[in-house]
């Protein structure tokens, strides 16, 4: 079915041989065009099946009543539920989302800023691509005057409306609890340290460390193994030390963890008896495994509706002098599950 | 931080003291004014950080650049993979996505496409909620003039673009290899009927039955099955009839499968010896279960891709007499796991 043209003023405007600025004003109702006029326009604008154009309406006014929202990929659980949370909270307040991916590439994240910086969204909320280093394109954002919030992975130098996890505080419960499991040797797969994400789960595994006065062993902690594929690598290089570990925290993600999982199986390694296993994100899957994997649930839904709710209530104090909070930090929950319980209570 | 309102012609118009309809004619390099106003308001517009708006400008060529998607929910593996290829398409193309979600209520659906409409983009794509009967809405945006496309669950009676899959066929491939898997009772869990996918998926299952000469048992085909928990309830209803089934197609969705497995799991009943078990749509988590779930792909990422490229190729067309294929039927694969797999090869 070939769609029809919309009708536009200047269509009514053609029809009738007037001015388009004549037909504007009939159909906004103003006095400065007589009866006669207003009337003729309108019935025609009804033949012609003419729609009254809400987006551009709002534009003249200076807003479009659009978020903008940025992230790695849309279909990954995390993130589709943060979408799903930040779509909620905006369609009771007749927002509507624009949505783009940036596929982990800085690049294509530019070009996305770029794009709903033209087109003149309200709000843009983001989370950052793993190799994302310069954030001139987000100073930009600011510099438009749209207003700007980060969310899970945010550049720190950036003082913009932030949501984000207690990265830190969940990580050092996970290990603690791994610890007063009677693990000895827990290894580290940790993530790209550019993200600030990364870093402070690093920094939580290393407290949990410190605090039972555990050493801190180099060979145990392992950069960049946060795919399904890199957690398996990973593991068979830390299975094949002369002192293997007894444990593994995936702190990048549950499909390191499953990574994890099944490099033990295959060789044989009892699950939590001989390695205990950690994950993060409480992805779907993790209570599906055999033995179901513990992990951190980063309420993600809520923390979509937190970050649209934090837009509305930042617009409408926008006159007040009152102090809004700027960063909201959701605390993580730890999921304990059969893969790292070789106590029993 | 506080966003700075935007500036607009008008602004520029105030400080100069001439009509906007000048600094519009100014900005777009008009004849009709004359150069001193037009540097003037070059100046004042870069000392303002104006910016031009493509949006605004798009929209008054009849075009938002924008394609908008309605989906049951944003964060459904199917769903938000279908959403993920539509944008990496679209973003070639340089088209915006808007995304709502109808929470599978026809009620939000119906205000998501209205909303759509009034926004005046450009192509709505919906794939319709599950309690979906009247589609005068969907009328209503072909009735505006804006390109309608149906993916998956579609309205069969609106003459519209489609993206779909051969679910027949489907079932009947899905079916017909456990019956050649030697299973003598295979029951089917059945989606809720108005959707016509879900009846498509029936006549699938009816059909391999009959190709088979095998009886077909009303005990053995229980309706409505379609959540994790109605098909571990339909589990229990059929694992406890005199005569229980040998095999379940939950010919729904992987988490009704997931919800047989488990219940079988409980029961003691061994999967796939004691029963065989088939699932739809290819979750993640299929792969991961003990045993691996057989399912079918429908491959949601390249359907979403072959949505946005449908449109495009439709708008390249559009005054061609050439006629373009208004529906697409992507057949999906039979992915034979160990659920189904009793008879070494």
């Amino acid at each position: 079915m070939k769609s029809k043209k919309r009708t536009t003023i200047y269509d009514i405007a053609e029809k009738l041989n007037i001015a388009a600025s004549s037909v504007s004003r009939a159909l906004s109702n103003s006095n400065h065009v007589n009866e006669a006029t207003k009337k003729l326009v309108l019935k025609t604008a009804a033949e012609l099946n003419y729609k009254r154009n809400t987006l551009a309406s709002n534009l003249r006014k200076g807003k479009s009543k659009t978020i903008g929202v940025v992230v790695p990929f849309i279909n990954q659980n995390f993130f589709s539920n943060v979408i799903a949370g930040i779509e909620e909270a905006s369609y009771q307040k007749g927002y509507n989302l624009i949505i783009c991916q940036s596929n982990e590439l800085q690049s294509k994240e530019i070009k996305c800023v770029n794009t709903l910086i033209n087109q003149h969204v309200d709000c843009i909320v983001i989370s950052l691509s793993v190799d994302s280093s310069d954030h001139q394109h987000l100073q930009n954002v600011i510099d438009n005057g749209i207003e700007l919030i980060q969310f899970d992975r945010v550049a720190d130098e950036l003082e913009t409306l932030k949501v984000i996890n207690d990265n830190e505080q969940a990580s050092f419960e996970a290990v603690s609890h791994m610890i007063e499991q009677g693990y000895k040797r827990i290894a580290l797969l940790e993530g790209p340290q550019n993200l600030q994400i990364f870093r402070q789960r690093k920094v939580g595994y290393l407290n949990a460390l410190k605090k039972y006065d555990m050493p801190i062993l180099d060979e145990l902690i392992i950069e960049n193994a946060w795919t399904k594929e890199l957690g398996a690598n990973a593991t068979r290089k830390l299975l094949n030390l002369p002192e293997p570990p007894d444990a593994i925290f995936a702190s990048t993600s549950d499909f390191s963890a499953l990574g994890v999982l099944e490099v033990a199986s295959v060789m044989g390694i009892k699950v939590p008896s001989q390695l205990g296993i950690c994950g993060y994100s409480n992805e779907a899957f993790t209570e599906i495994t055999s033995p179901s994997i513990t992990t951190i649930d980063q309420f993600s839904v809520y923390m979509g509706k937190t970050v649209a709710n934090l837009y509305f209530q930042e617009m409408e104090n926008k006159d007040e002098t009152e102090v809004v909070p700027k960063i909201i930090s959701i605390k993580p929950k730890l999921l304990i599950r059969s893969s790292t319980q070789r106590k029993t209570v």
